[in-house]
């Protein structure tokens, strides 16, 4: 949003501000500025774009890379003293590092538990979901529900629950990624904090009992409790009963051009997001996939699941390969392609898409010439 | 609702219609009469009981009886003369025989089909749902999605839908239980029905291509035309992820004291009913399970997916083995019991509690004495 | 739904029962019936008309007879012996009388009440709304909200509330028209009743507080406990309210070529009807207004609110003029014309289409010969 | 959000970030800056506070000075160079000036037009509402439906609607406040512009079809065609009726300790917001009336729809009278007090509660001590 050196041609249009400053109006401006005003033509073509400009840019981490950075962070820092031991990733743009943001108003990072470990009991507001890149062992307990936790799974953390982590003291180092929603909670200002009274939440349920008691597919449990929480039941979502649903898909759909086979982790009580701020999808690209360009409102960060192809975000080639983490500012073209020209590929991601639907901004916009696909020098 | 010989006590009370008739007010009811009218406190007490009383009896048709009669109607008569080859279970009342009604406003019967039948393609308002009890190679066609079934799925054919139905030619003689609504259709004078311009609907998408795009647990489909159906697109629910579904829930969960573990075929997208008039569930009695009694509003028919046991229902025993059948009418009294020790008991069953939902009087009482069962001579 | 004397010719296509029985079959059919069943075949055809036949037939009440008759129940009977010392309004058919029904499974009657007296307080799972034909000082009290009542105002009796209603005693003889789902509650016996232990109920909020709480237009109060019903906090709508809003339609609508200018009453934190199972609307006839013909499922009962005109119903023209009640069974072709070349006329209804619409069987048909107009001796 | 010069001393509890840097963490922390990523313990206490810390202030403009400043703009600029001659209202904060907010990420101006002057005619992403402050003639047109509007009316311009704005040849000078979520727009990066073709929209609607339609209070028409927006039908909101409607509430209801007798501008199809990301409220205050302080996620900003009192707002007292425009931010204590003893005051205001809502995060706070009310030297 700084000023541009070359006024758009466009902005001489009726409908746009296009007065010639006086000195006369010099005056006025500082009249106004005295009283907390200004005049909105000064800055109406500014702050009314013709189309939304992202303040992001599409940013690729390895594995490789940050894998050796979680494990050194282990031998640095406690837990107990850390808080959360996680490696930030920060969007390389001045927007990422000054709102802490992966993209958008999106955070994440990496952390590395050694067996033992725990991370101290706590709740916020912002609403937190992970997926576990490697190890064994691990868990999580959210308001007293203890989940297990195994590669390629996803689970939530919601909105306003209590909530510690660790892993099994017979377990592996474990490795996740984390998304939050703390710079959206920052910049709407309803960011709370509280730190539980005890190290870790004590079992109040059986292990696993909400996911085995919501995980039936197209069945819901009668008999027990209602539940009356905006969140998804069923907490976790299991990797393998994932890769098997998105191929039941593939094996009667052809999916879309742009993303394959796509499925939504859903609410199974609504339909709707597994939380309100926050969705994800896990989406499989056949081999020799090459997918068509689009741009749509809202941020996306995926997580290579399993494959190795590229994607071309704004004009630009990202290649990848399994749990290499790269992201899609708003309103950026996108397209991704499976390398492999057999054997499938996985891409998790997780979004804003819940907070664009509920405002009613969600837009999309598909790439028409090329044949749908980006020019772009490979 | 026919004249009770001895007056109820209780409706000498403020409140109720006490009126003594007089010669004047005979005189009166003739001239109302005269004019399609008619005096209220006449017959206030008989359409205002305190409470709901049914004009259905608990009944039960035994699978081996049952059976026969379907391999016998394979013999008699043909599915494109009968239309449906269908034997009608008809509640022992009146009111069954009257509104060819399993119990309720609800239809059941049972149909056996041989290798290459087909029933031909209709619709009607009526929504239909089918629960397989034997067989290979049965198949449904729902508007133009073909559907395979097994033994124990759970099938629906909703309002409005063109079906038919058949076994594949290498398949086996393959018999399913019914359940309609025609009844409640016909009361509320809105049953429409037609005919197909063919004996069978070519399939217009790929084999099982609904519950293979919607069948995910907890998983909603993305990039595919959106699903804008009053009914789940599940369409199909299998036995294994059933029974699977609820050792999962029985590993985590006491379950209820009147039915054991309990799912509801849901729809995904809602968590709401599969069908707008008609529900269904599968419930799992443990072994040794000894339910408490229940009672409330709506009808509810039981098909013995397996095991052995007993309900009792209005203080009377009914013993029930695999693919029995048998009803509780409304507002009637009724416990489980698993007769076997160890194994688990399951039991399908159909209902109109989405009605009772919809129209605000879906009401539940418990049986408070006697620990909570009624006294029955065993 | 009796057997039809002559088998309609479309019921010999393929996908209709068209079974020639035979000794054997007789054998059959009599060895089903001894074990609670029957052949579908047999009744198919009958139970699944190609569209719905109703058991009712136009019918209408002349408000100087009725009106009469109410008076005279005055006379005959007291209050606390009626229990309510209504006239009940029975359809011209065997349904109407043998369920006590005014149309479909819709009871209505009228009442008449002098000031100073009561009806007992009670209340009922059978929903109940009223319309207000003449008189001063009506009331009612709804589970403690007291409600003054004025000529031509519309109001609920929800589902479950306690009732009681009443003249003050410095009013006038008051008459007004019920309109009650008890054949429905009854048909799907869920019907529950209770008499309160007073004959009244003290006023628990101050008069009118709901009205005058949510009757503001597109406003909703704030700071006030949250409405947890499922039925509109409206409670009373005025007339003058109701005529001025359906005059505002009509400076910029044309409104519908069947009704008119309409208005549902409705929700106003839903959209929805005011009650669960019953609807109600004005509609306003312009001055020469000749409507055109369509039908529906569901049942309306018509209370003319002012004017005079005619209605042909499935063939039959009724005059109507203030007051006078008229019903249109379900699936009847019917149109409405306001007799006066100048005024305005408006009618009163109440329908059961909430409950069609919550079961999906919502449909309407309009009549396309003679530019659309019913063929009938005027 | 900048760095605090003293450390909360309960960021030295365990769940808090406290580790204390060494040389190899330093050195750990550049490796991590080269790879777009930080170390989440470094920001962690920074980026979740405790509670909100709101980055505005209160402040009020008066509408003396306002109104001037408004019609010296009228002097200085056309509207068709200006596009829109709005003054803006800026925070008396680095975020307001920087956002272009008057609190939080909304926007505000006001702006005055000369009879026979328009405005020209586009649309944006960004919602919008008004509240006409004085002047006669003004209309509004959006997507066709002309709009009439008088003082102290709310009239909507939803997102993605076409308008324009003007006041009648005949009428008089007139102004209004505007309100947008632009800032929110631009922050979620989803701000669209267009403009129209023609300097104004050809009416393709009568004028006030929408209020006349669906203003009529718990009514909504039928026969007309369905309204499938995600706005309210109504449009404009009169003055005469909300007041009335707030007198109508406050002769039952003692109303709210905070806020006295309030409506919410809804959408009587919904029972929710008029619009989705912003709200509007007209709250009226008793003569006499000393409000308790709550606090509350959201930002609302005022205008004083008549009468004379004050505002305590986070400890600070603002006096205000007719027209003068005042902000809350997030979080903050607030009370309203109407200094005159008889007298009902009545504020406008608008905020964004709906954001708050659909994101899951609107939480509020009652101020215990002191009977409830800020120390505040008056
Ligand atoms: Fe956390
Ligand atoms: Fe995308
Ligand atoms: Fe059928
Ligand atoms: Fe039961
Ligand atoms: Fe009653
Ligand atoms: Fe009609
Ligand atoms: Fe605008
Ligand atoms: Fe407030």
């Amino acid at each position: 949003m700084t000023a541009k050196a070359i006024v758009d041609p466009r902005d001489n249009v009726l409908g746009r501000a296009r007065v010639t400053d006086t000195t006369e109006l010099e005056i006025f401006y500082g009249e106004l500025a005295k009283r907390n005003a200004g005049a909105f033509w000064k800055r109406a073509n500014a702050i009314e774009p013709w189309e939304p400009e992202t303040r992001y840019r599409p940013t690729l981490w390895r594995y490789a890379h940050m894998r050796d950075m979680c494990l050194r962070a282990i031998e640095l820092v406690k837990p107990d003293e850390a808080g959360r031991r996680v490696v930030t990733l920060l969007n390389d743009s001045d927007a990422g590092r000054e709102n802490t943001a992966v993209c958008g108003w999106l955070f994440s990072g990496m952390q590395a538990m050694r067996p033992g470990e725990i991370t101290p009991a706590h709740k916020h507001t912002a609403s937190a979901h992970r997926f576990i890149m490697e190890g064994k062992g691990a868990y999580t307990v959210v308001d007293g529900h203890p989940i297990t936790l195994g590669v390629n799974d996803y689970v939530l953390t919601p909105n306003g629950c209590w909530h510690d982590h660790g892993v099994d003291a017979e377990g592996e180092v474990s490795i996740w990624q984390d998304g939050l929603d703390i710079p959206l909670m920052n910049c709407l200002e309803t960011n709370f904090y509280a730190v539980y009274d005890a190290p870790a939440q004590a079992a109040a349920f059986p292990v696993n009992d909400l996911p085995q008691s919501y995980g039936g597919a197209g069945l819901r449990p009668e008999g027990i409790a209602a539940w009356d929480k905006a969140y998804s039941p069923v907490m976790v979502y299991r990797w393998d009963a994932v890769r098997d649903a998105l191929r039941n898909l593939a094996e009667v759909s052809e999916g879309s051009p742009f993303d394959g086979h796509m499925m939504r982790y859903a609410n199974p009580l609504t339909g709707g997001w597994a939380l309100q701020t926050m969705g994800a999808h896990m989406q499989r690209l056949p081999g020799g996939f090459r997918g068509k360009a689009h741009r749509h409102t809202g941020n996306v960060i995926y997580n290579v699941a399993g494959g190795q192809g590229y994607s071309i975000i704004g004009g630009q080639r990202f290649d990848w390969q399994t749990h290499d983490i790269f992201c899609v500012p708003a309103w950026t073209w996108h397209e991704h392609v499976n390398l492999d020209p057999v054997d499938e590929a996985f891409l998790f991601s997780f979004n804003d898409f819940p907070v664009m639907e509920a405002l009613g901004v969600r837009i999309e916009d598909v790439f028409k010439d090329n044949d749908g696909r980006q020019i772009c020098a490979l």
